[in-house]
């Protein structure tokens, strides 16, 4: 644990709360949606891109990285922050969750996870040890623990001798991290199981570490099933660390872990959305490939500043998108980024004014009558 | 005629020249490369990202436009100029080369020419009268005659017959141009036949328009032949009227023409070549697939100063084109439109000096030294 990383709470309303992440690239207000920069790049923005639309913490994924260029390159082009030239805070995972989720083939031991490549075929090995030494070479101020996701649908006994490995995991990823300017974050896993969360969670708070995510969740249960684990776990988080959830990016889902305590969450829905010519408005999802946009003058969201909505038209944007052009993707892309970086933004004035509750419900009316 | 372009010439070096092209939608220094928006957008690019590149005149195809997203939304949109946002100046072409170059089945009479379309295979009629009348709805400052651009290997006759028959569609569009703000060029064609480009040329000019261009060239003949019937027409062609190359966008041929005296040309190849990762340098060019790319942490041109070369090392821009990732194509099409758009600002500061030739005798050794 080196502390490089830190929350401060300013403001809480309920069990929502806003505040600032201290990072060695910066502070960032939280809670705070994290874009996906897979492979060192959020689809088709620039750092200075981001900077404007004003995204905070910018996640890297260690298991694209690894086969794509190579953490050798990476890691001679500074890290991350040299080689892709965000100059602010980033994160990486611990490329666990696209072992699990991605590889045909694997073979998990007390040891670790042999896995094929889904570039390639060739067979790796991450260790919690290995995937510890890989992120602090691509040198993230956060850093994850290597953890084993666990389909949804396993027996309570899988999840229950897996969330223990993961634990004896994270306790071999904390031994092995050396990095002063990088902090290493707990994931807390167990399934559906109430009993099986809390153990997890004592698990990995007897630890210690500089923050804490709730992983295995938004992974085909029920909203109602999800929010039900989460409520278990954020509360009883340690209050002065961090607390971030794993895989969240639809605007009511952000909403409701903001009001179970979390401070950052990630999620490639907002970027896969605009590849796929749909955005994000207050009032719902809106496909852009709709025939009803074609000679629709008005801009994309009329209550947005961003560079695509005082730019463009629906008319254009839907003509951009249909003939697929490069610049359609990267105006949804800015566009939604910037949508859920702004609800943020509101979620936190909300919660600093107290009326967080009421407004999350008046968002999720309106949001869910639209298309 | 309108006369709403025009062109004032500043300073002659041999044919060469350079001046400013002045149109409704703002002046621009000439010898001036159009980078091509196809459908309204320069791959990737925004209008911002252009004017940072420090574009002139931008390009429209009117066969993609008419079909994609079709003429009456770019109407409704306000032209070209409010459907896309580029402030500055634009031309259209026809439309006449994408069906003759495009379309599977084609019948040309004195009428016009019957097409089937590359989109859906339905059959549409372009006359003179018509593309004229299109080209007016997209209110571009410059719009162009429709004319037949034969196969390079086409007999003499056929040319012959052609070259007379563009005269007079020529003569039609004229005829039928009554946008104010917008002008009409002419085309002179011909092929490889020295005596039927001066027939084109006479033809031609004798009709009258706001400014010419030299068409059927750079089609699958030599460089020589290109550059011996430029070199027929161009000093012919009446010298207060901007001159235009079509389709020349290597930094060679580019230079070559200007030799000639051409004050304008466009071409797909800078932005074709970035989608295929391949980037031009004064060293020549240089594919970023390359292997010798992957760890080479050098800016992608330690002589240019656009945001792909000030922003990005070699190593992550090969990384981005290796993954087809968005921002490699942005970045690779910003820094080849700057390249172009650069050395024609050279061009024209080395014509003002009086030392063109010697300096594109240098510039073609270094190039041609490259890769």
């Amino acid at each position: 644990m080196s502390g490089a990383v830190s929350i401060e709470i300013t403001s809480r309303d309920g069990e929502a709360r806003a505040g600032v992440l201290h990072t060695p690239h910066g502070s960032v207000p939280t809670p705070t949606f994290m874009p996906v920069g897979t492979k060192g790049t959020v689809k088709g923005l620039t750092p200075g891109d981001l900077e404007n639309i004003g995204a905070g913490v910018v996640l890297g994924n260690t298991y694209h990285l690894y086969f794509r260029p190579g953490v050798e390159i990476v890691k001679e082009a500074g890290g991350l922050h040299g080689f892709s030239r965000w100059g602010g805070p980033m994160l990486t995972d611990s490329g666990g969750y696209q072992v699990f989720s991605l590889a045909k083939t694997r073979k998990i031991n007390e040891e670790g996870v042999e896995f094929a490549s889904v570039y390639d075929g060739s067979i790796h090995a991450f260790t919690p040890e290995f995937t510890t030494r890989v992120q602090e070479d691509l040198g993230a101020d956060i850093s994850m623990v290597l953890d084993e996701c666990p389909p949804p649908n396993a027996e309570r006994e899988y999840h229950e001798a897996s969330l223990r490995r993961t634990a004896r995991w994270a306790e071999r990823c904390k031994a092995a991290h050396t990095r002063e300017s990088q902090s290493l974050f707990g994931i807390v896993q167990g399934g559906l199981f109430p009993d099986l969360r809390e153990e997890s969670l004592s698990l990995t708070t007897d630890i210690g570490f500089d923050g804490y995510a709730v992983g295995g969740l938004s992974v085909g249960e029920s909203r109602e099933e999800m929010l039900s684990m989460l409520s278990l776990v954020s509360p009883n988080l340690p209050s002065d660390k961090p607390r971030y959830f794993m895989g969240i990016g639809d605007p009511v889902g952000i909403l409701e872990v903001i009001r179970l305590g979390v401070d950052m969450f990630d999620c490639v829905l907002p970027t896969r959305l605009a590849r796929h010519g749909s955005v994000l408005t207050k009032d719902g999802r809106m496909n852009l490939k709709n025939a009803m946009f074609r000679r629709d003058f008005s801009p994309l969201d009329s209550e947005c500043g961003c560079e695509a909505c005082s730019e463009y038209s629906r008319a254009y944007l839907s003509h951009l998108v249909r003939e697929d052009e490069l610049l359609g993707h990267r105006m949804l892309t800015h566009h939604n980024v910037h949508f859920v970086t702004e609800l943020c933004r509101e979620a936190r004035e909300h919660i600093s004014a107290g009326d967080f509750e009421g407004w999350m419900e008046n968002f999720k009316r309106r949001f869910s009558g639209g298309e």
